[in-house]
């Protein structure tokens, strides 16, 4: 037999094959999984706070009660019964939907990674916020489009950006925003900037991807009315239950008008057949207990609170006058801006050193930006670690701080 | 607010969306399932032979043992516990493999998916039998390949078309088969063909994907060596658990080049993050009680075998001499011919009318054949449900047969 080169098929490979690399996040990962390492880099959502039994009972009675069907393949579009119960939850939220124009989706990645297969053709623009969810750009990236950056504030969307590219000739395919508590940056648009995008999208009849997974972890405050009550017509909204309930059921939503779905549905049969009857079912069963969701959400919001108070009153005492922080009401993430000189990728072994992980900046833009910031998760670690964690950081930072100032910076 | 027609997005889509229609298959799931109709359509193995209460056991076990880990996100290459399960499994036919080359996906639909996104840029040549499995076409099908439809005999696929093909300067970026106890045809490659097919593609630099679901559902006879074990380093093999457990878990896998096997962990994770840890867990320990998966999919064997014999025992009462069909050793279907005037998809009203159903040949090709074929499952329904779905076929087509004759045909 004749001899092989190492990647026997690299010439082989489609165009957009060749943008599919190893993510920061991945890297880091692996650097960040031993114990004695604080992580506040994973996005991984505090499932200990679930009552296994509870769940294990759920098991059970799906599999007494519908066997043939939790162990059969469903449909495409995923069980009506549970598309019901995505409806009640979306209602929490005043979304009015009906249960034929959701398709259930293998996580809310899912939907990201259908509606880029719809939508997208090569060069096509797709409008994202700067910092933006890594799995959205990496999912629609698949598709080779060219992205346009829209920056945020502390309010969201800076829409008026949006609003200059389009008068500068830009003709987005889709817009897409994490209006709620935002991954990575912890931010939520404000009201008067979702009636601005809303308007303006459809002024210029520009669809919005409007994804929502944190929207039911709110710690205080009001909740802004979501795009898709704005302008039902317009948004294509995403959820999942991977945030409050288990992202070990795998399952998310896509709600948007029947043109759309029937289209999803097509894709989600071509991409994978169907989701799990079986974990469809036991989602359907445990949104169906009342008290129980709701008792085991509020417990998660809680917990979720009090890390993230702990994280901010520690950035305060160990980082205070050497980086500015996001004050999240909700969600995962805290992201934080560190000066100009510092490369918080370069930065990231010497963390690692000293025991504390995080996920740098850059990974969160499609064009370089985000080297002086970073994104602190709160979801995971307890109060303790997060104390510990960012008081690593702390000193790290102040430490570089001094040797760049002894070397006159 | 503005009118808006039925179809907002109509033009927003991706060219590659507008190949996305609806399958004879599922216009078919429709209208076929009404009980009174025997469906001799769908390919939903026999989930009732399972055990739900040992499923249950297993889904308790996992939860209690393993809830942290069950109710979280897992890695994108899937657990490395269900990996070495998937390995074992292979060792049954045969394949030598290495956890570590292994890649768990959304049933082997979702690995059909992936390597569509990896290797497939628009014109593409894909070399596939003819008839060739519809999902595969559809999977293939959404990044717009051009097909080089390859015909098949009773010994599997004609190895010298494909020859001809490439002397005539046909380039396939890979060629796909299901080599053992293929859907729709039922038929098995030779260890003839085996041969010559692996050489060849290994002489032209040509990868094979071997999708192989049903190589563990043999009724007689020994096996043939797998295309993967005979040219490991070119061949990327495709399994699934969901006929030898259940579909219901949504576990498949890709085996592969280290080169293959990282970017497809990387596609894995742009498609939908990773698997259900559940799922996978619960998959890793039904195979973990060896006398309890074998004695399972055995009494799945015999039942499957039993229903074979019986449609075409059923066969020969009711079409012999009218039609011609194969003779599966193993798997689910039957591939029945009729006569060329005959078009079974125009036949498919009255067949349903008749309380009958099966897939009209058309669906498994990429180019408009097939029009006097069908498809005929023998997997799902019962013994005499078969006898009374062949024996309204039967009758159908021989009334058909009659008529065209008394026509002057």
């Amino acid at each position: 037999m004749a001899e092989f080169s190492i990647d026997r098929f690299v010439d082989r490979y489609a165009a957009r094959a060749a943008g599919m690399t190893a993510s920061e996040v991945r890297a880091l990962f692996a650097v960040a999984s031993r114990p004695e390492v604080v992580s506040l880099a994973g996005g991984m959502p505090f499932v200990q706070a679930l009552p296994d039994d509870q769940v294990a009972d759920v098991a059970r009675a799906v599999l007494a009660e519908h066997g043939d069907v939790a162990l059969q393949y469903g449909g495409g579009q995923g069980s009506v019964g549970l598309r019901e119960r995505l409806v009640m939850l979306m209602a929490e939220e005043d979304i009015d939907a009906d249960p034929d124009d959701v398709v259930v989706t293998t996580g809310a990645q899912q939907a990201l990674d259908l509606l880029g297969k719809l939508f997208i053709d090569p060069g096509d623009v797709i409008a994202v916020e700067a910092p933006a969810y890594v799995g959205a750009l990496t999912a629609f990236g698949a598709y080779q489009p060219r992205f346009l950056p829209i920056e945020i504030d502390e309010d969201g969307m800076l829409v008026e950006q949006l609003e200059q590219a389009l008068v500068r000739g830009e003709r987005p395919t889709f817009v897409y925003t994490v209006p709620n508590f935002g991954n990575p940056a912890g931010v939520t648009m404000s009201g008067q900037r979702r009636r601005q995008l809303v308007a303006l999208c459809r002024e210029a009849s520009i669809p919005i991807v409007e994804d929502n997974p944190y929207g039911l972890l709110r710690f205080e405050g009001r909740a802004e009315a979501c795009l898709r009550t704005l302008d039902p017509e317009n948004v294509i909204y995403l959820g999942t239950v991977s945030k409050t309930f288990s992202p070990g059921v795998r399952v998310g939503w896509a709600l948007g008008e029947q043109s759309v779905v029937q289209r999803l549905v097509l894709a989600k049969e071509s991409a994978d057949l169907c989701s799990s009857n079986l974990t469809m079912l036991m989602t359907e069963h445990w949104f169906s207990d009342d008290a129980r969701w709701r008792g085991t959400l509020a417990g998660l919001v809680e917990t979720y609170r009090s890390r993230r108070d702990v994280m901010l009153n520690a950035l305060e005492e160990h980082l205070a006058g050497e980086a500015t922080w996001t004050r999240p009401g909700g969600g995962f993430y805290v992201w934080v801006t560190v000066p100009d000189w510092l490369d918080t990728k370069a930065l990231l072994a010497a963390a690692v050193e000293r025991q504390v992980a995080y996920v740098p900046g850059t990974a969160f833009y499609p064009d370089g930006r985000g080297a002086n910031q970073m994104r602190l998760a709160f979801c995971y670690p307890t109060e303790e670690r997060i104390r510990e964690g960012v008081a690593r950081l702390g000193s790290l930072i102040h430490d570089e701080t001094e040797l760049y100032r002894s070397l006159g910076g």
